[in-house]
């Protein structure tokens, strides 16, 4: 066996230092370019991609039954590969078999593994980008970002944070209390890390690896085993996961089940069933508040960490680069679809329009900006393409013709030409009771919304951020105290700012290292990717102790 | 205003650091001496406390709209103080109030504050202590120390480890990425430490001030604010300790309903009115695993910690001290008269007895032994009452006498001769399907347990501990390998262990900064006192980003 923690203990240092700095750092580059990758990374990934569909999925000694398998087909490729399969029951008691090997590893060992697995997904990038695109609707460029180096970054982070929770404290001691003129009382102490148990890792459908490697990733470095539940539609990114998860374990002689997959079809999912088994310590979840308050419900005594439905907003106020601001603005609307979490949805302004160093602008006038930049950004089909990505989930479609009654539609959402894709659509909010945009709308829909003033652009757009949740807000203003306003609104409704984001940088964006991914502190979710309170319990700490000999 | 932060900033900084080693420390001096209070403070408590006595308690500014009081009097001695009551509707809307200058406050500005306060209350120990002791039913040796300086440890541990946590990582950063070529993007963040919001803690009647602490001061430091609903048999302690703190805060210039007193009289609770209003965001209980499924699940979207119902155990599979082993026990037994969430409970060993330094000992030897130690220890009335207190419920006493039916006693339980008393009852259990050891039978009464070998009293004890809960382990053996057998028995179980303890210190003892009290890994309750995950879910981060000014 190699020394894994030794290979990759000082990534392990700069990562736990880069938690508490917050500062910008990344160890996992996300240019896909074959000068960092290797020059044959590229036509590597996709032969190895290619050399998977329409097969069967090698796993090693996972646990089978039968074989599943009908992912989605955004960009008309259909993937065709199955994967093993088998009941709850038996992938919990495979789980329950490995567990005593990974817990009784002490937390360097545990790291180690976690991190080389990273490592060898990390030079994987390009054929993790091809599954991540072929099964999420991404487009290249972003599914290689996001399923491959960003993700692998959250997984990175995740270590850290619990590699660092769980070192914090002495697990030797000893304790010596005065007693007077009497000789003290010395106890040895020594501390265990015993992990919760079982943990389950609920995938998305739009970011399979981003928002799974977190909960993943600090479930197995506090010694829990894990199952990982995909969505039927997006398998491949997590499998390959697991995977790699797998040999690495296979290899430092531990049992390969620490890590295992449960994957099912559309129609056919087998998430509920896991969870009423009650197996689990552990659950992390992403996707709609209505399945995450179902499981809290069912979840009998597992903590559960969530990332929910919410509504997220653009607060308009003001600019002193107008033509900045909307082309930011088109471009945070139209990447990926708006299938981000991160998205914006609802645009607060006021109804009397804004001043801008263009001079003053009318509510209409700051619609057309926006709606022209976009227009301009997706003239081009293959660029169109290449931004908006394609549609992940039918059901979309369907959400994007329904928001056309929601108000004046001041841009119709239209195809890039390749995919299944949609364009931003673009409503004039009518803005009564019960109106759509008063709960998220997921997919290319966004909502302009005609405010009496600055202040209560900035009060309504707290107001749903605190009442629905909201992972962003983003705010445009010059004033310093509507800024200051804005700061303590957002604040308060628990969601991240970003002011006057102009050029290369979108409020869609969270970098790991720096950017806490989710607060906690509205509906939104409470896993914060990635603070303490997402590691800390995740594993206790044991006593025992006893005289020292005198 | 005096700047607190300041004046206790080197204590603090020593409390994370004692929280990290582990090793022995507290500021607070546990014996209850004129040479450490001061020469008069021993007659100042008295006077005070009788000053109190059959009086209206005098808590300036707080809600009021009746008053409250009908504590217990384990000793006889009726106190006859009422509190100050208002309607939950009332306490929430003041609460609230208090909210906004309480969360704006820097960690440091509040840690200073608490310190004060626990400064103060340290002041006050006698005091406290004869509150707690006609409250509790302790002796009054035990209800100074963990009406006092104990509870103010665990209240200093609980704001040092939640301050640690808030400044662990940056609030302020600079985040360039490099772009290659062109300049870097460059955002500025800033970080907000916002509390979760309103917090409630639930106390208990044995020990409001020590299970009492950990939460509120943790919630307190944290920026939330906190109402403190008292056991009815003991709000005194708890009174004393919301007054200092509304002092200090007003000292300060915060609202004094930060902290809030909602007390009430038995029969006429109010904690499910208060929770079921769904208004707290925290909530901090110690009492019944009946009442804690209670509330979990009526508690909302509430943060819920508690600590619960258990079977703790003494595993005695041989010793080379018997004579100190049986003294050992005999004390644990009796201290208190059973009322600890730390007393032993069952005790397994084998039913061929025992290898000991005096020779072989059968189990009835071994009985005997323990037997005759109480006996011993408990032959004079006072040292029996200062020893084993009073009983602070009556339905203690009931338990007692239905505990008698479980098997053969081998010890009465007896009054002491003082207050509402009852000395250890001792059964040898038939240990039969659904017998009374299986579950707490909180007070004076032990189960010994006899085993087929000391394999299967590890795996008994560690099983019980496991299935119901437990704090506390005992495990009396010679054998290395027995020890590690138990260990691993016992860590699995998530109860910490103490090995071989004879002389003047015992399983019941919990020492802030090094002894994590409850685990979280069992059923006894998820509140580990002090770990960063019972601190750092109090609080949320939420971040402000902008482009920095070329």
């Amino acid at each position: 066996m190699t020394n894994l923690y030794d290979r990759h203990s000082a990534l392990l240092a700069r990562a736990v230092e880069a938690l508490r700095t917050r500062a910008f750092w990344t160890p996992f580059p996300e240019v896909p370019s074959g000068k960092v990758y290797g020059e044959t990374a590229k036509a590597d990934g996709i032969a190895a991609f290619e050399g998977l569909v329409g097969n069967a999925f090698d796993m090693p000694g996972h646990p089978e039954t039968r074989r599943v398998g009908r992912e989605n087909a955004p960009w008309g490729k259909s993937l065709s590969i199955t994967y093993p399969a088998a009941d709850p029951a038996t992938l919990i008691a495979a789980s329950e078999k490995a567990a005593e090997p990974w817990a009784s590893a002490d937390p360097e060992t545990r790291a180690g593994i976690l991190l080389e697995a990273l490592t060898r997904l990390n030079a994987m990038s390009f054929l993790i980008g091809h599954a991540t695109m072929h099964t999420t609707g991404q487009a290249f460029p972003m599914a290689f970002q996001a399923g491959g180096p960003h993700a692998q970054d959250r997984g990175l982070e995740a270590v850290a944070a619990a590699y660092a929770e769980m070192t914090g404290s002495a697990t030797a001691a000893t304790w010596e209390k005065p007693q007077g003129k009497r000789d003290p009382i010395t106890l040895e102490k020594r501390w265990r890390i015993v992990p919760r148990g079982l943990s389950l890792m609920i995938g998305c459908q739009t970011f399979p690896n981003w928002n799974g490697y977190p909960g993943l990733f600090a479930s197995l470095a506090t010694g829990n085993t894990a199952i990982v539940k995909p969505h039927p539609g997006a398998i491949l990114p997590l499998a390959l996961t697991v995977k790699v998860l797998r040999e690495v374990l296979t290899e430092e002689g531990f049992p390969a089940d620490v890590v295992l997959l449960a994957a099912d079809e559309p129609g056919a999912e087998v998430t509920k069933k896991l969870i009423e088994t009650h197996a689990f310590s552990i659950i992390d979840y992403t996707g709609s508040s209505v399945f995450a308050a179902w499981l809290r419900k069912n979840a009998g005594s597992a903590l559960v960490f969530t990332e929910e439905t919410g509504v997220n907003s653009i607060t308009i106020t003001g600019t002193d680069d107008f033509a900045g601001m909307c082309d930011n603005i088109a471009f945070s609307l139209s990447l990926y679809s708006g299938q981000m979490c991160t998205s914006p949805q609802n645009l607060y302004l006021p109804k009397d329009g804004i001043e801008t160093d263009e001079g003053a602008k009318s509510f209409d006038d700051v619609v057309s900006g926006i709606v022209d930049a976009i227009d301009r950004l997706l003239s081009d089909g293959a660029q169109a393409s290449s931004i908006c990505g394609a549609i992940a989930n039918a059901a979309t479609f369907a959400r994007v013709e329904k928001a056309r009654q929601a108000g004046r539609v001041v841009r119709e959402s239209r195809e890039t030409g390749l995919g299944a894709s949609a364009t931003p659509l673009l409503v004039v909010a009518d803005d009564r009771e019960g109106g759509l945009e008063r709960d998220e709308c997921f997919g290319p829909v966004s909502f302009f919304i005609a405010c009496d003033d600055a202040h209560d652009a900035i009060a309504r757009a707290s107001a749903i951020a605190a009442e629905k949740g909201a992972i962003t807000a983003a705010l445009y203003a010059t004033d310093g105290a509507l800024i200051e306003e804005a700061a303590n609104a957002f604040s308060k409704a628990g969601v991240n700012l970003s002011v006057n984001l102009t050029g290369n940088i979108y409020v869609n964006q969270s970098a790991a290292f720096s950017d806490y991914h989710v607060t906690g502190a509205n509906p939104s979710g409470n896993a914060s990717l990635t603070d303490t309170a997402f590691v800390a319990p995740r594993f206790r700490r044991v006593m025992i102790r006893w005289p020292r000999a005198a």
